[in-house]
């Protein structure tokens, strides 16, 4: 990449470059072999793994059945993206975009699919009428739920790439993108400098998404960045981010298809609320 | 940029950086001046500008009125982001978040801001109960809504920036963003094979959303990239968009706060539905 270059009249694929994910982007989609996907005995059917935008979806699923709505319950099944789960032919049908989270939704007369985090949240929450906020405050928890999503992939495709997954290290990329990550993370300060939440006093879906992304990016956890990107300088970020990582739920919520980092903090499936004790306990005792 | 380089421990702001938007790409969120916004009579009033994220909204309003939806009336004033119209005090106000489309929303009992175009699609369809497609097929068009937004920056932020904006053209971050452009393309070509349109066969803002991006990319309006990402390869697309491009509303919608490409397709503002038709005599007559 160093040099200028002139590019071609058309594109072509070249198999070799790419990165640290070169073996799982490819210019074409669907599915590159066939693979039914499991299916356990709850309503709701996940298929991810704990990136951000799969915690998200796990944190919500934990957060409604710690708010007694038990008809939340729900089997988490892991998606090694590394291995290419994401291109078999039963996940592809879920999701066509082959990312994880995807969701088979079996609670009504017929399943449906639900991909796109943000779209399983807003699903989710308005099936069960929960952490939506007030409905005078709907068009605002929206704004924050779409500003997450479109401006993550800034975040994540961007700095969070050319920092740390890029062959190499180029200062202009980076320069790009770490700009306008501190800028989205001066954004959500301001924000939460006059609200406790980021749609006012209610925790919502939208904090469960920005956290994700945002929160755990100030709490340290991503690209190894904190320093470089001066995390602790966001002093609003930092209260809000630290409230909600205190909820019981978003623990849970964050071990859930967790193949990475602390063991006692891997639970690679679950199926049911007692898997977590038994992971801590499994872990604890190695 | 063009070497390797060993980045700093904390990231710092070098303002001449950053290509042909480096003027108005900032670390830091907020108002840079106070300037209150125009109002005016309609319910809705919009600041935007006819990038793909603003064609969305307009081509929703278009649609809206063409369906005989009158409450659906809106000013729309022009936000010029090369002046930094975006930093005034008063747009920071209906969009923290500094980007176009912004939308005052004056048709409840309290006007109400919403911003990011997706969350503008949602609220109105909601409001009007149109373009939102079958209930029962509510989570694919939210699924499909929610996959532009977090698509469509690998599209515009990561390859038209670096192929079409960036001060110098490298190779490294034009196959990425080419590659997943492409894989995007691909995903919408698979699923246009078997339907109409993107949820089935009904027309619905996740159309809208992907039209502005994908579908004018698809006829070669994007970054000069029509021949280089070889959009006429994807049938399904064609066909799709073409049919979306001879709605009138969508011409409409095109047309409004455009400030640049042909003259006959510039509206700077909109106020009234008769303006359409002066600014296309004036200009026919210039």
């Amino acid at each position: 990449m160093a040099d200028t270059y002139t590019p071609p009249k058309v594109w072509t694929w070249d198999k070799e470059s790419g990165g640290k994910f070169a073996s799982i982007n490819r210019p074409i989609a669907g599915p590159t072999h066939d693979k039914d996907l499991p299916v356990g005995t709850h309503p709701f059917q996940l298929y991810s793994l704990a990136t951000p935008n799969g915690v998200k979806v796990t944190v919500l699923f934990e957060e409604l059945l710690a708010a007694g709505h038990s008809d939340a319950e729900y089997d988490a099944w892991l998606i090694n993206i590394g291995d290419g789960n994401q291109f078999g032919s039963g996940f592809v049908d879920v999701n066509p975009n082959s990312k994880i989270p995807a969701l088979l939704d079996k609670s009504g007369p017929e399943p449906i699919r639900v991909f796109e985090s943000g779209a399983i949240l807003l699903h989710l929450a308005e099936k069960f009428d929960a952490f939506l906020g007030n409905t005078a405050q709907r068009a605002e928890m929206l704004s924050w739920l779409f500003w997450q999503m479109g401006s993550a992939p800034y975040l994540g495709g961007g700095f969070g790439h050319f920092y740390a997954y890029a062959p190499e290290k180029w200062q202009y990329p980076i320069d790009r993108f770490a700009m306008e990550t501190k800028r989205q993370l001066d954004v959500l300060d301001r924000n939460l400098a006059e609200r406790e939440f980021m749609t006012g006093d209610h925790y919502t879906i939208a904090d469960m998404a920005i956290w994700a992304w945002y929160g755990q990016l100030a709490l340290g956890r991503l690209y190894d960045a904190g320093e470089f990107l001066d995390v602790a300088s966001y002093a609003n970020v930092q209260r809000w981010a630290q409230a909600i990582d205190a909820r019981p739920a978003v623990l849970r919520g964050r071990m859930v298809n967790r193949t990475f980092g602390e063991p006692e903090l891997q639970l690679h499936e679950r199926h049911d609320a007692g898997d977590f004790d038994t992971q801590t306990q499994d872990k604890i005792g190695e």
